[in-house]
């Protein structure tokens, strides 16, 4: 596979460990870890764009895509292979142009579609058969910064991203 | 056994670690798990009803299971063997036709009459003692599920199931 | 030791891992394990009294207490020996027929006096080195229900623990 | 290197395992471990300054730095080093006389430039590489305690911390 031109990411279970916080009345809480964020921060350095596609419909993923700065966050979608599609069309790119992290069920039509597919290491084993690499690290413990810093050893190295790091630091400063 | 006709399962300690969140005022969480959420689904593509019964009297599993679309929840029970027999009286089923999943003390009565019981891996030992399935995962980690998944080996395969949830997934698109 | 006529735990570090959530305002949550409420009704059966003391001083304690029925609440203790001494003095018994769970350093004195010791399994070393018994279980996971269920297993038997269950079920139905 | 004469600490991923709770509307909460709390406690009795600093600008940490007394608390830092170079030319000591306990890649100018610089077991293995010292414990798990414990250990001793805390305790009763 050449760089990918996409990285897609799915949320419960990939970037939280699945966990569902309820409380009496009417509120819910999600556990997202900050290991993740420097995720964002390589891709953004690698100059690949990142979608977040999940399945809930909830401001909490969006309130955590604006904290870091993620544009694009497709929420409530019942089908992530349609929409991804759709997205490569607009992007004039091929989803074997794309990368993407998921974890069950609703993502193994998309894992089996794109050019590169990851999951979590405690994803269901009946997943973990149909990706290409499955992840040292489980959901919320850090998999989606693995998931990007495999695609940097790949494509880039680790020197690479943290000269990018202090380069940016010291102009905005 | 048979296919069960019904699937009981508790929700402390099974579909939780066990863990309540409390604040200083009049708040308590609990932390569900997405993961039991395709427990569920797979349940309802065998085609096996599910209730939920417990001992807690909170409107957080009543949350939980409007979520999951799961219309028979019984909360604040204390006796859930009369309630279970009472529950199979109406639907003209047997105790030995029904698969429960419990984790303590308040379930052992109805683990030791079902035909079918188990226990998450944390559970007590001398609870583990008197079931037909030991899980292998803890409380809280997708016990339900991996309970759901051990039936379905059982009487039809994942691969149904998948097959089952895509064919839904299209026809409702 | 014979059977103890007083048992004395701690909460944070025993009860909870010691885990504080903070939110951005005045709010603050514990994480309990329903698991160690058995241990309360263990110690109810043995009829063997239950006392908390904790250093800190929040309500989240108290809730936790009167869900579980136990009366004897002491928050804010800066100095748990001398409670305990004027609470064994009123029950005119000694601290050598006291069984006390704690953690940390606040709890050494207490520890080092009492006929009965214990620490969860994460507790540090040179606390764990002073105590009579280190639980396999760490704070949060049980470790009160393990502490328990060591005093039925010298002084009764879980066998007896569950005939009363049952017994008192019976009674209230 | 000598007994430090200033020790700095970072939140996120050494007081916390990096875990950030995000509701719907505009909470968030951080998981703070009681166990951390003895050892700013032994920095006092070390009669050693500790600062926090921190990239993140939230009130959650200024919460619990005043539940712990800690009174340099610095929030939002983008530049951690340029401000620990301040507040050492202020003190008048050197960066050589500071201890730096961080964990991920906006602590890694910082962990270069001070006498000793130590991370959780959690961090990645590229910052691993450049620190004096990686502690056993994970972020959140009493990996600050464990940093000051070390100190402790270097330079005085855990019975000396507890004498002085039993000193201090009948003094102010």
């Amino acid at each position: 596979m050449e760089i990918p031109k996409l990285v897609i990411t799915d949320i419960d279970g990939v970037w939280t460990d699945g966990g569902m916080f309820y409380d009496k009345t009417n509120q819910e809480f999600k556990k997202f870890n900050t290991s993740d964020s420097v995720g964002v921060l390589f891709l953004k350095y690698l100059e690949i764009p990142l979608v977040i596609i999940t399945g809930e419909n909830t401001n909490i993923v969006q309130r955590r895509a604006e904290k870091l700065k993620i544009d694009q966050v497709h929420l409530g979608v019942s089908n992530k292979l349609e929409l991804a599609k759709s997205i490569c069309k607009n992007l004039n790119i091929t989803l074997n142009e794309v990368a993407f992290i998921g974890d069950d069920i609703n993502d193994i039509e998309l894992l089996s579609k794109v050019g590169f597919s990851a999951v979590p290491n405690n994803s269901p084993s009946y997943i973990k058969n149909i990706v290409d690499l499955v992840l040292k690290t489980n959901g919320g413990d850090g998999a989606f910064r693995e998931f990007v810093e495999h695609l940097v050893n790949k494509f880039s190295s680790i020197d690479n991203m943290l000269l990018k790091y202090f380069e940016e630091k010291n102009l905005t400063q």
